[in-house]
């Protein structure tokens, strides 16, 4: 493998385990046991299980917000469709895994807030990230006249954004997608309407 | 202590451990040091960590779920004022806590849905009375004229549980009450619009 390979490899088994098992129950052993790397090469990319933890959050963080961008450039569609269609695709995703393990920036949110100053930075960052991205396609919305355009786009991105992890939080508890049509449903029907 | 006390206090410590350190973090021996109770006590009310962690749920909920029948039975208020004074309350406890450790329910879901089948029932269960309390006090406000009658309570009812439940994992990232005033601000003065 490339160096660029070798990290790569390590950052998509370390997303897998994280999203499994959860930072604290995931080892680096394990991680470097299925990639076949050796400790020193783990060592040569990443500072500490930190360091590897937080790197994990920002590949994720990068390919979401890659998705979530390219929907939302897609003009064949207007702006609230290609919003719907973004979390549509997710819970096509989370449907084929048997609507478990959940989100990893959910998941790891819950687990390392309140454990290090670093993960909820990071975190918050990621989280940030999609919400700018939400806000920018609703104030496209809300000049194309399909979204009321006093509401506070700011607060609504957040809104979106947090009830959609929360959606996946009770899908994790009662094991079908109805807690995300339901999400679907009273956003785009009721609340992101005109 | 009598043993109504005795077991009372176990839940009590239980509760407060689970919120702080989850529920694979904490060790019975802590509980007990706490509580300054005997092992073979402890396994006089719980016959395993489990069972006490179900129990602790249970404890939890039932609490839970009596604040939220009380806010939902005070004819003062029209029924959606009852259900937003509900959050509000939950709000001011949060933020007494710095907006940290989040909500019990929220954080074992997330932590033991996928782990323990015992602990996904007992989730869900307490996650489907609040959900079925809410749906009451919406079907309240449909008859009262002071919500849309065409609007499925039920799915409302779903949409608002998990929606405050991921504005709390959002809070616990971003460390401040700002998602749980987008939650109050999108649901009310949006979602349940007349």
């Amino acid at each position: 493998m490339s160096k660029q390979d070798t990290k790569q490899t390590l950052l998509e088994i370390g997303r897998s385990a994280f999203l499994r098992n959860g930072f604290n129950h995931t080892g680096i052993n394990e991680v470097l046991e299925t990639a076949g790397v050796p400790k020193g090469s783990f060592y040569y990319y990443f500072s500490s299980k930190e360091d590897f933890g937080l790197q994990v959050l920002d590949y994720h963080g990068q390919g979401d917000l890659a998705a979530l961008d390219g929907f939302i450039a897609d003009e064949t569609l207007p702006p609230l469709a290609r919003l719907r269609a973004y979390f549509d695709a997710n819970i096509q995703v989370l449907a084929a895994q048997g609507c478990g393990r959940g989100c990893l920036i959910g998941n790891l949110g819950q687990e390392m807030a309140d454990q290090s100053e670093a993960f909820r930075r990071k975190l918050d960052e990621v989280m940030s990230n999609s919400i700018a991205a939400i806000q920018v396609c609703l104030e496209q919305a809300q000049r194309n006249g399909d979204l009321d355009a006093t509401q506070n786009a700011g607060e609504l991105a957040e809104f979106c954004l947090s009830s959609w992890q929360g959606a996946v939080l009770r899908m994790k508890v009662v094991k079908s997608d109805a807690p995300l049509q339901a999400f679907i449903h009273s956003l785009f029907d009721i609340v992101l309407k005109n």
